[in-house]
């Protein structure tokens, strides 16, 4: 009898470790936060605020920030179904329409990356002192490209990207700011002003070349 | 009398609001936790563990790492008192002493940090899925340095640092797996195999020279 315990509860603490190890996950669909992303090889940097919906494959974008001492200011719509970047100014209600390349790339940790390491942000030894994140490293091929991904432990919510290509250093994307759920869906409706808007057909863009 | 109560409510925000600015902190003065540092300019990275103890202005860190495509792996003792750093060598049981310039430098938020912002990283709707952080900006005039600090709003812990001086592209420190308390206080007592170890007076090191 007390071997059967034994071997129950070794069974549960065995079961449980392997349960622990971190899975890819998927982030909520609907939420909105702020981004930074900078690269110092290509002299960009750039902060942004952005609303984000997984269900309707659609990004609202707003960012500032600099390349190569140039200051830019630029808020894009991407429509993944329709394939269609809006890039929107508000202040001058004008518009332009371009053609959108590339798919829709949910916020998540990709199913063939690995599992690297699980830490703390600051420290558990208080409330409201640490947050606990998994890293996940990977390579993208058709790019030649690496990543390593930090994700929320609880929620799955982007926290900090590292991608290198042949072509870059080391770019860094931070998330923050992060709310469940979204405060404005008009944000994510193509506005008024650029219901006329005609695609240019010599402009494309994929979600990439709203960064850069 | 109700006019009364209101002041006095309206005396309690503004002193709230007050209150709520962020103010430079100071790291609890014993903890350990991990580190990294990286810089792709000098083709430097490096994780630490390390032990620090701001009473006794006693460091020890050990790290592995990369320069320039070398692998390295150290352990130092750094004792500001004293002056002195040891390279220890725990396997071989061997020991290098060093003279240690400078002077202690706790981790703290400097009193002339600018309050730059505070973020979520994560995000605070639900419990263990966000960090409530603060970043502060500053620059160091003697180095002709900028930094860039980021700690927990409770418990004044870090999270990271960049630091740029002009020989230097940003230098990347990250922070984590903080625990509050020394675990182990001999890691900060000279190993008995480093009592006799003579000051190499050509060597010296400070603080930063840990690290590069």
């Amino acid at each position: 009898m007390q071997l059967g315990v034994f071997s129950a509860l070794l069974l549960l603490v065995a079961g449980g470790c392997s349960a622990q190890r971190p899975q890819p996950c998927r982030t909520p669909p609907l939420l909105q936060g702020k981004v930074t992303v900078s690269s110092q090889k290509l002299e960009f940097d750039m902060i942004g605020k952005y609303v984000y919906d997984a269900i309707g494959q659609r990004i609202r974008i707003g960012e500032i920030g600099h390349e190569k001492n140039q200051t830019f200011n630029q808020d894009f719509l991407l429509l993944f179904k329709e394939g269609v970047i809006f890039v929107i100014d508000e202040a001058k209600q004008t518009c332009e329409k371009q053609k959108l390349t590339g798919s829709f790339q949910p916020m998540q940790i990709p199913s063939d990356a690995k599992f690297w390491a699980q830490v703390v942000l600051g420290s558990l030894a208080g409330p409201g002192q640490g947050l606990l994140a998994n890293s996940w490293i990977g390579e993208i091929p058709e790019d030649k490209a690496k990543y390593i991904l930090s994700y929320t432990e609880f929620g799955c919510l982007p926290i900090s990207s590292l991608y290198k290509a042949p072509q870059t250093d080391w770019i860094l994307t931070t998330f923050f700011d992060i709310v469940l759920g979204i405060e404005d869906p008009g944000k994510l409706m193509v506005p008024d002003f650029c219901l006329d808007a005609a695609v240019e057909t010599e402009k494309e863009g994929d979600f990439f070349s709203v960064f850069f």
